[in-house]
């Protein structure tokens, strides 16, 4: 019954002796040992407590029905990027964010149809195959992909100047697991500042950027289905994305084409940037024979 | 710029490089450190981590002007009293949390005088000396007090039945450091269940209560004011308080008195519960010769 600093962690673990799901029981002991680690670790000030309590107050008052300044604060901790990976594959793609622009439904479209309704920016190809992790096409496979302007904005931030789903496709890969499009290059952009976090950020000494993108989720039946991005080689801020979400195997070139064959090829005109970008889909758990 | 579980924790780092005020800068190091090592150790799937994410923003939301919810999410996991006792003292009376009532500014009453407007309680008299760590008494040391009435509600609890003040009292020691004051015997009361909070612990299998105890700020010209409780020995919940407060030097008899002359002197009727409590402050730092 004394609480001393030695006592401290045995006794709030040892509260959480009776709760019946034990998955629960071993989150919150493992939470308030790191928590309690974390704590002795800087010996805070009852001030700099008093801070932290507001700080998260803060973060909890930002969120409502679209901003979520807690998955914010998770993306720039690299929490969520870790626990990402953690929940990734091998041998398929890479996984990454999911991030908080994934919030309308994306139009469905026909291979080679263009997601850009504006037409002012860089014209660009991306196109791909998506198979299986033994090179097996996978034919009829969806991508749900989305993107911001060559200006750094998502259709949902700019609903006065961008048409519904300006930047969006939803695609089926062909009978050979094929799928092209037509798009603008995207540019690199900040996560929202105006917030406790972006305020951290500043406080840290840390830029809000994150390197130019294209987000994808890529799904088939029987096939464990990924989120991810493709990332543009050149972009500013690619070896320090703000959320941490660059893997080397996500960043491909978007070379810039003259070849005006090519470019009659996906209805464009030369010169276009071109970017290839397959996808593997592992099989799914359930669906394992 | 390759983001790896191995390599994670350490990009993270890294991004703190350029923070100018170092504290900050050892603050979010080891926060990450400690993020990350708890992430590894129980591999939240993304429904877990959906679900962390929602309950923290349900905490933050639950906070207004009379209610903060962050703070009884930091009692129940027993960091409050971690910081608390982090700064505590060697010498002086042992400290413990602040609790969410002290809200409003305690009326200044006399040496005697009850806290108690209701007069429905057991009458019970607190009493006790202030002094300095080599038992020198401390004249004129202001004694901040506030508690709950037998029902187990503090006056901001029940602005309808009880008058604003009660159980509140502001007094000031004697020549020889003496205080005394009239109040009822409190009860042992739950934290709010209302909230996130309230379901963490339902869903733990852990009760809400906390042991009764009366609520002090103790401060003196040239003192370490001190923030601490007195438990009332036999109350439930003594070896369980929901917040981890008790501390064993706080844990006071509140005996039962038949003795009339001791009665008359403290201006109550026998029986009475009588409880003793001695405050040793130690010398404020920046008070040192
Ligand atoms: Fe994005
Ligand atoms: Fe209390």
């Amino acid at each position: 019954m004394d609480f001393t600093v030695e006592t401290a962690t045995a006794a709030v673990v040892e509260s959480f002796r009776n709760t019946k799901d034990p998955r629960l029981r071993e989150v919150m002991e493992s939470l308030t040992r790191h928590l309690h680690a974390f704590v002795r670790d800087i010996e805070p000030t009852m001030e700099e407590w008093e801070t932290a309590i507001d700080f998260l107050t803060a973060v909890g008052h930002t969120c409502d029905d679209t901003r979520q300044e807690f998955i914010l604060l998770s993306d720039v901790l690299g929490v969520s990027m870790l626990v990402e990976t953690l929940n990734g594959t091998e041998q398929g793609t890479e996984s990454t964010v999911l991030g908080p622009f994934h919030m309308t439904e994306s139009p469905r479209r026909e291979l080679g149809d263009s997601i850009d309704l504006l037409g002012t920016g860089r014209p660009c190809v991306i196109s791909g195959r998506v198979t299986g992790a033994d090179g097996t096409p996978l034919a009829n496979a969806e991508l749900d992909v989305w993107q911001c302007t060559e200006d750094g904005f998502y259709d949902v931030q700019q609903p006065d100047v961008q048409p519904p789903g300006n930047g969006r496709g939803l695609f089926r890969t062909d009978d050979e697991g094929r799928y092209w499009f037509r798009t603008v290059v995207p540019s690199h952009y900040p996560i929202p500042t105006d917030g406790p976090v972006g305020r951290l950020l500043e406080a840290t000494g840390r830029h809000p950027y994150r390197p130019a993108h294209v987000h994808f989720i890529a799904s088939a039946v029987g096939r464990r289905p990924v989120t991810t991005h493709v990332f543009v080689a050149d972009s500013p801020y690619i070896d320090s994305d703000a959320v941490f979400a660059v893997k080397r195997g996500l960043i491909t070139d978007f070379s810039e084409l003259h070849d005006a064959q090519e470019a009659d090829r996906f209805g464009v005109t030369a010169p276009f940037a071109h970017a290839t970008f397959d996808i593997v889909l592992t099989t799914a758990p359930e669906a394992t024979p």
